[in-house]
């Protein structure tokens, strides 16, 4: 049923990969089986593999309970070695890239919608997950990957491999909602936190052409701020900087998920404007409506983009040469690459490179 | 410098008014002097004055210190009776009308916007202000008014001026978010709470084509709602309700004041969808911001509108022949509407005739 094309040697019941065996336990390297590729399958040789922080909250079952082993990973980019005889999409020795799902029911109204993350039946995860043959999912932490070719993406040539990988999430989280929101010249845009997320959408925003502001609990990134695009740095912990930027932003999007005073947020923002969060504490948050009734405000929630919008930002990206800024690192400092996360120290993403997975 | 051009007899020292004395007092006859008629102002006769919940909550001092004495109303229906030698869009015989605002800077960024209310200086309080010249003003719970022409609407003559005075408030505060946010066919709307501002929800999103479904604390409504327009009537306080809507609505737009489980209400909502609160509770509110990332959701607050999205409104109200359900009471009855307003005993707005006052 399928075409072998590539000329590396692949054996789907012994593919290289980094899991974690138990709960909270480090990665430490495996061999997993992938299926056989399918009639609309690619198969992909990963070389690049982003670690995002959702990878840390689902190793130590943070957001509840995680299916071991797990091989995280879901910021993938690499090359097509195999495609199955119905994939119109994809040929061998294309540059692909898959993210956050891989399947989804494909009928419903989102995703009719392009919308396949809010499946109403549900999105299928790329890692931690069953697919709808009630098998694990499992990620990007490997050598290679089996995908049907509708959820992989394509990475225009313009685009290195390496920062591309980060796009695939942080990149979309962050283009969703400023591209829903209208973001262009002559808006005024804040981004909450400069990490992995943060530094995608200062760039993002920046060449959207908005004046970008980074809210940063301190100045220490300021340089980097103002070298990624951002136009204005300010220090969150400074009562001043909520003074000062009153009633300024069209939109602020929040990449923090330490809880924040959002009555003082939703003072920064200008009639109509919208405070959309990415990231999100655990715990409930507190607000006083008349913050938003007073300006027609928004407190708005957003997450991955759909696949048809995640080509558009990767179109997006090569467009303006827009590529995560990264720390490349071998399989074997994974577990290094967590407790660093952990810490905030990685400017601004940890990326694999899965030669050496 | 004015034209007199009334055959009423008028004397701004000694214009009849009903006034609340001092806070919490109850309303009394009394006469107000108007200021003369400026070269925009207009003197209109009043005919008809609604009574908002918001009259009761600043004659109480609920929202904090008011300017005593106090002359209630901003939901104001009358007749143009005098016009200044500068005005040029309302002539004397004009129906005209008055809403929440008589003044603002007319030349900040929102102004400019037409979105008066939201005046970077400050937009002036019909009532229970003080003008740009320092004056307390006072309100619709009177014989006459003056007022810049700026700040005047025009009241089609399709529309009773009885039902159209409580569109100046409880009418723009509806239509605001539902054009807002898109209200039209093919859309599905809620409406929390069915009372003065609810029912003219129901009616607003009905004309503009939505399919309307009233989420109410109990059935009692239910013949009502349906008569207004509504498709659908359910009762809040089964918690059945919360799962058979799961993810259906576009647009729940809450009229309520009482502090509501927001986690459930935006559980009704469909990916992309917003909960608009126009009624606030005092004390702040708590959500799980999850609620909103799950599905890319807002919560949104709406004030009332400027005074071009009012007269659109009017004139929208006029084209589909909306106005309020309203319960006609004399002057002396104000005291005694009060307290039914408190115990939600009225279908839907009492409305005052000023001929009485």
């Amino acid at each position: 049923m399928t075409t072998l094309c590539s000329m590396t040697t692949y054996d789907s019941s012994a593919v290289s990969a980094y899991a974690v065996p138990s709960s909270g336990a480090p990665l430490e390297r495996t061999t997993i089986t992938r299926r056989p590729v399918g009639d609309h399958d690619v198969l992909i040789e990963i070389k690049f593999s982003g670690i995002c922080h959702s990878d840390i909250h689902q190793a130590r079952e943070g957001w509840g309970e995680s299916i071991f082993p797990m091989v995280p990973g879901h910021e993938i980019a690499g090359i097509v070695t195999e495609v199955g005889p119905g994939v119109t999409k994809f040929a061998v020795g294309d540059r692909a890239g898959v993210g956050c799902m891989i399947d989804s029911c494909r009928e419903c109204a989102n995703c009719l919608a392009g919308n396949e993350q809010f499946c109403l039946d549900r999105s299928v995860g790329t890692y931690n997950d069953l697919d709808k043959k009630g098998e694990p999912t499992l990620g990007g932490y490997a050598s290679h990957i089996v995908v049907d070719e509708a959820f992989t993406l394509r990475i225009p040539d313009g685009l290195p491999l390496d920062t591309a990988a980060p796009l695939l999430c942080a990149g979309i989280t962050l283009y969703s909602p400023l591209a829903g929101q209208g973001t262009g010249p002559g808006k005024k845009v804040a981004v909450v936190g400069l990490g992995g997320l943060g530094h995608m959408g200062v760039k993002l925003a920046h060449a959207m052409g908005a004046e970008v502001t980074v809210l940063s609990q301190s100045l220490r990134k300021r340089d980097d701020g103002l070298r990624l695009g951002a136009d204005h740095f300010y220090a969150t912990s400074d009562p001043a900087t909520f003074e000062e930027l009153a009633g300024t932003f069209d939109l602020i999007v929040s990449t923090v998920s330490a809880p924040l005073p959002l009555d003082d947020y939703i003072g920064l923002l200008r009639a109509g404007g919208a405070l959309v969060n990415v990231g999100a504490p655990e715990a409930p948050v507190s607000l006083n409506l008349l913050s938003l009734i007073n300006g027609n405000k928004g407190l708005i929630g957003s997450n991955i983009g759909g696949i048809r919008q995640t080509q558009e930002m990767l179109d997006f990206c090569a467009e303006h040469g827009i590529g995560a800024e990264i720390e490349l690192i071998g399989a074997d400092r994974i577990n290094e690459a967590y407790e660093r996360v952990l810490t905030s120290d990685v400017r601004y993403r940890f990326v694999i490179d899965a030669a050496t997975v």
